[in-house]
């Protein structure tokens, strides 16, 4: 038998594969795949769980001809194995390296860029549109999860694709699972397809009248059109995606490649919209992933034997760990308080909660659109709801913060992890654009804690709060001031200020406050004398303490780990020029307008100019 | 016959109205709609079409108790009436006046605020949860049309609503419309659970056997349970709404006020989530109205006799005209500019674009999220989508513009219709948040022009440039500068100065050029002289330009109809800081951090301090 993997540098290869040879090559790429995560980090179960379904798309279909699209992307590790990218695993997920997310810039094969849920079958439709006014003939293939089929914009795209009258492949790869279990009636619909042996037996008679009707000839075939439309209801399964306009296979077996291979190759040849349903499993092929597909759906190194993760010396406790116990105190004293996620009830920090309070926690699926407006509806009514999201996943319900929460000026506490840079993930996922879309909406406050205790006081704060309130904080370990601060009051809605000295104002906002502190220790030692605002609040800013402070200060600079457009500089520049007090050296310090790559958060810092050396450096010229 | 119109305080008199009464109060409250809007304007087609509806629910659910809420909002006239608020017609979506939505502040039976689409049944649900927390047992009622149901959040709320395990009902009020013809898989499926009469034949014989259940007895309820599931797929129409988790309950003739009593009567009773299928015509009872639905959605001031507008005087064209028809000479010579609307041919100026370029014109109904990525697609294979889009409904793919078009650079071009205040909509149409959650994306280029002219050669660039951008441009007609300005070159991203002067430097972007104009001509004869810079860009700012101009001027003013925070003022007060300019006497005008309230776009601008005569008294008191 041929070792494929060895020597893959392009699809083609697939072409004249066995059968056999593909199913060696799955579990050659499953070991690839283990042993490559398990030292890089990354997301696992679910590539683990599309090795087969990879292998038999680029089989039956021409990449980069044909055009295939990732949804979410982060499943695209076996794809990016077929498409000549095998020796850039061991740089993966870090600066410089391989994203973990199709990029056109890496490939020809990556035809569309993805990260964030449910985006694929609009892209694809537009593709496909495309395709067809310039005249071409390619196929267009949208893979999808069952989980990111929850989100709203995908419905969108199928109610459009499904008269759209064009030729399109949607595959749902389905696995039971968003990151944790999926939900809703989608997904119950999906099971029973999945379970019910009654669908798989119709499905053969159905199938087989399909079959005959070309065979049945012109005049039979109104009659047969009329007895498949009334048999429909009665037999067809995915009733859904028919209703939809769509041409329904499934379920097939995931890990099927000869039957894989077979039902690609049918629906390349039916005309119009095609939905094939293939249920594969999650973490397929190691034991510890498909038993746990949560904790290995994106996982840091760990080891292969054990499937623990390798730890990297103590730790302080996780700002979303914090939330999380908080969160589960305060709803013992007030039972208004209730908790939403969507889908992400581990990394939010929501899995007490949920266990200790079922009834008052919400998993939604991947609906932030929905999450935020349903928590509007319950904030009118009378609760206290806090919805946990990552800060770029906040970005879907934009419109429904504005309009639904802001507007009406209700009571929605919006807890927003993994705000400034979350690192390896990349572009997709850095949360560098909440200050900016969040800040000129009218009614919401935004805070942002510098260490764990501050992030337990504003949170205590927020549930009291009768009106929106934003926090926002990092991804990963919190931060420790108690050494220093003895003011942790976050009622009166003031600044902090943690240090005094007549050179240099350092305004810092959330995490960047222990950059600025640092900074302003080591620059004493040069002489040179450094206020540090902890501002705490970035809307409404504490004015009266920023401009105190700064009154006879000539230097100023502000600190975010937020775009500087329209952040939290911004405003800070704002509230000088409208007290007149723009009559000095203010230098706004965040990031760049332009999207942050992937890599190491304290190596992007670092590049960025905004680790505590730039900023050190940024002080000095500013001085000299 | 009571004349119950002329007394309505609340909907308590129609508890024991009879039959015929109501429908004579129907009768009452089409003739008061049209008496009222045909003076003041409004939305007149979608009331009409719901007053059988809105009479039904009033009458078998008991508001306040009960929740009510409106998607989007703007059928919620007759609402209003049956709530104590006929006599504030005579103000409706005047300045301080009547809202033409459902808000708070003005009756306890508004329980939510709507305005954008597809929002009802999240808010609704959140409410019945909060009701189940509470220990309550009103019943929740979420009321949606069939365009709102396309949107994509509707859809994730009824996912969740069909397996959330408490008792809520969505009534579909299906007319077949958004603002225009309805498009899309869901629709054509309605269309057939409409026109089927095998549907209605079926819908008896499944009623019966409902029916009996309750009567035959535990013994006999699992079979019977079990003869209605095989049942289902054959015989119950609305599958999908089951599949979902909902009873389905339809098609429901929407102006038989009998039938609707027996059926909300109905479903008052039953467990868990139901949904309604209620068909209505837009537009009732008024043949105009009738017969061009469109026009009568929302209306100016009309002639009852002869359904024509009532025309104020000579007007110059509507930039949404100059859009359309720009686009439609650009298409003739470029055959990869495609047009994408979402559910607003008519409104964005795409009507003739559509019927001369079918096939490449994409109507995806009320799904903005979907035509975003949609457009992304196309452009990513090689096409060049314009797609214009009211300002604030693209709030709702403020994470499409981010993650699908701008990270990957893609030539999608956004024509930003009614952006700045849209005057009567109020709230929830201002588009007045556009430059803020624009211009902190990377890749983005922001323009708008001064006059008609303008937006001509800005969209002859747009579609050339091969990355993203954003034209905006406000509601109505457009302004004309040609008499003035002779330089109506758009490459070269430049600024335009149009006019000199050592005093104040008033840089304003779009319409507001406008006003900045008449300003220095009134303030010359003041002697005091003003510089004008029309900006034309937000982004990137012509820099050179702005920055040499202001060089030696102490005064400078900033003139936007956007909120001032994140807006373009704040982008030329960070230019100034950058460029160690800030030591000057800097005023950024614009939006107040509010939620601006409805009425005449003109009276507001006056009220907000943004007209002529507020920007002369600003610089007046600036040069003080």
């Amino acid at each position: 038998m041929r070792d494929l993997l060895s020597s893959i540098k392009s699809p083609d290869i697939l072409k004249n594969a066995s059968d056999e040879e593909l199913v060696y090559l799955a579990e050659n790429i499953r070991k690839f795949l283990l042993n490559n995560v398990s030292k890089t980090g990354g997301h696992l179960a679910s590539n683990l769980g599309i090795v087969e379904l990879t292998l038999a798309i680029h089989s039956v279909f021409d990449s980069p001809y044909d055009h295939i699209i990732w949804d979410v992307g982060h499943q695209a590790y076996v794809h990016k194995i077929l498409t000549g990218r095998k020796h850039l695993f061991h740089t993966l997920r870090k600066h410089n390296g391989l994203s973990g997310f199709p990029k056109r810039s890496e490939s020809k094969h990556d035809c569309f860029e993805t990260g964030h849920s449910s985006t694929s079958i609009s892209a694809a439709l537009g593709i496909a549109k495309a395709r067809d006014l310039k005249g071409k003939k390619n196929s267009v293939i949208a893979v999808i999860g069952d989980g990111a089929l929850t989100g709203g914009m995908a419905f969108e795209a199928l109610n459009h694709a499904g008269h759209a009258n064009t030729d399109l492949i949607v595959i749902l790869n389905d696995n039971e699972m968003s990151i944790s279990q999926n939900v809703g009636g989608i997904s119950r619909y999906l099971n029973r397809l999945r379970t019910d042996p009654k669908y798989f037996k119709v499905k053969d008679d159905v199938e087989y009248i399909l079959n005959k009707i070309p065979a049945v000839g012109k005049a039979m075939y109104k009659t047969a059109e009329k007895a498949k439309d009334s048999l429909k209801y009665f037999l067809v399964p995915g009733i859904i995606f028919e209703e939809l306009g769509f041409t329904y296979i499934g379920p097939v077996n995931g890990h099927d490649i000869k039957e894989l291979k077979v039902v690609l190759q049918r629906a390349k040849n039916i005309k119009g919209p095609v939905f094939i349903h293939v249920i594969t499993k999650k973490g397929k092929g190691y034991k510890y992933a498909e038993k746990n597909p949560d904790k290995f759906h994106g996982i840091g190194p760990f080891d292969i034997e054990s499937g623990k993760l390798i730890k990297s010396g103590n730790k302080r406790e996780s700002y979303s760990s914090i939330f999380g116990k908080t969160l589960v105190n305060l709803a013992k004293e007030d039972l208004r308080i209730v908790a939403i996620t969507a889908a992400m009830p581990s990394g939010t920090g929501l899995n007490d909660f949920a266990s200790i309070y079922p009834d008052r926690f919400f998993d939604v699926g991947i609906a932030e659109q929905h999450a935020v407006t349903f928590s509007a509806g319950l904030a009118s009514n009378g609760l206290k709801p806090v919805f946990a999201v990552y800060s770029t996943f906040l970005q879907r319900a934009y419109d429904q913060v504005v309009h639904d929460v802001c507007l009406q000026n209700l009571p929605v506490v919006f807890c927003i992890d993994r705000s400034g840079l979350v690192g390896n993930d990349g572009e997709t996922h850095h949360g560098v654009f909440d200050i900016s879309y969040l800040t000129h909406i009218p009614n919401i406050t935004i805070m942002a804690p510098k260490d764990g205790t501050e992030l337990i006081e504003m949170l205590k704060y927020a549930v009291k709060l009768n009106s929106p309130v934003a926090i926002r904080y990092p991804r990963g370990e919190s931060d420790d001031f108690t050494f220093i601060s003895d003011n942790y009051c976050i009622e009166d809605r003031k600044a902090e200020v943690l240090l005094s000295g007549k050179d240099v104002c350092i305004i810092a906002f959330g995490k960047m406050v222990r950059t600025a502190y640092e900074a302003a220790k080591r620059l004493k030692s040069k002489n040179i004398h450094c206020t540090v605002i902890n501002a705490r609040f970035a809307k409404p800013l504490d004015e009266k303490t920023i401009l105190e402070e700064c009154s006879d200060i000539k230097n100023i600079i502000t600190l975010e780990d937020n775009v500087v457009k329209g952040g939290f500089g911004s405003e800070i520049l704002a509230l000088l020029c409208k007290s007149k007090k723009n009559d000095k050296n203010i230098k706004i310090l965040g990031l760049p307008d332009k999207f942050v790559e992937h890599g190491d958060t304290e190596e992007l810092m670092r590049y960025y100019n905004l680790d505590v050396y730039s900023v050190i450096e940024h002080i000095k010229e500013m001085i000299s």
